[in-house]
């Protein structure tokens, strides 16, 4: 497949972005795709937040797929700073097809080039599909993700 | 024991940081206290940043613990604020003494007063005792932590 842009999102991606979120298995029980306050309110603290990378894959000028990575500055292992991606998406069209690839890719090397000197995501312990997937990009799975909801 | 205070971290308190850093058996190869330029210029990134809270636990005038939180807006599970927890550390003096719990309850009272909606954070999979730990604290390990050196 050809033609493929990855680029930074607009306010305008946002119903793709979130149609997105909301179509898998663990994200529909969560998402509310038909009231979209809470998603531009969010979208305008990421906007403004320099740290942040939030991006869309586009191609044939239609989104098909989404990121988000995080640069966090910190003292441990010598002052290293950090790339932390979340809410990574594909469209169901594209599912198998390379995209995640193209887009895991796109982060590291984006996290590379802005002076990361690691990349770090968690995997819901029921995604087994993506914990092969990251290990075939080079991730190693040496921690445990601990959530607590407020 | 009393007196304990947590309150943010400044240049001053670097040195008594990265050497409670070095401490651990997983630091002790991937820090270097004798050679603070890296740690200076991290910390003057983390201070500019507004969705960085680096503290430290002060005990008598004597810094015994720290750790970072980060705030980070996203779209997912309708536009969750995540806060995400790193570089937890306790003084060899204070541990199994209960700072640990100290410090993560005020990680997570901090994360709700600042409107987080979810407290993250990541142990690496050999420290069997921190993940007891957070699990008594109210975490649930649902996650895999992936990371890749770069």
């Amino acid at each position: 497949m050809t033609d493929l842009t990855i680029r930074r999102a607009t306010a305008d991606d946002l119903p793709a972005i979130v149609a997105m979120l909301a179509d898998d298995p663990l994200g529909a029980t969560r998402e509310s795709p038909d009231d979209p306050a809470p998603y531009r309110a969010a979208y305008e603290q990421i906007a403004a937040d320099p740290h942040q990378h939030l991006v869309v894959a586009e191609r044939s000028g239609r989104v098909v797929g989404t990121l988000q990575l995080t640069l966090v500055p910190g003292l441990s292992r010598r002052g290293a700073t950090r790339a932390v991606i979340e809410a990574v998406r594909i469209h169901a069209d594209e599912r198998g097809a390379g995209l995640g690839t193209d887009l895991i890719e796109w982060a590291v090397a984006t996290s590379r080039r802005l002076g990361a000197d690691l990349v770090q995501l968690t995997s819901d312990a029921t995604r087994t599909d993506a914990h092969r997937f990251y290990e075939r990009l080079g991730f190693t799975a040496s921690h445990l993700g601990f959530k607590l909801a407020l």
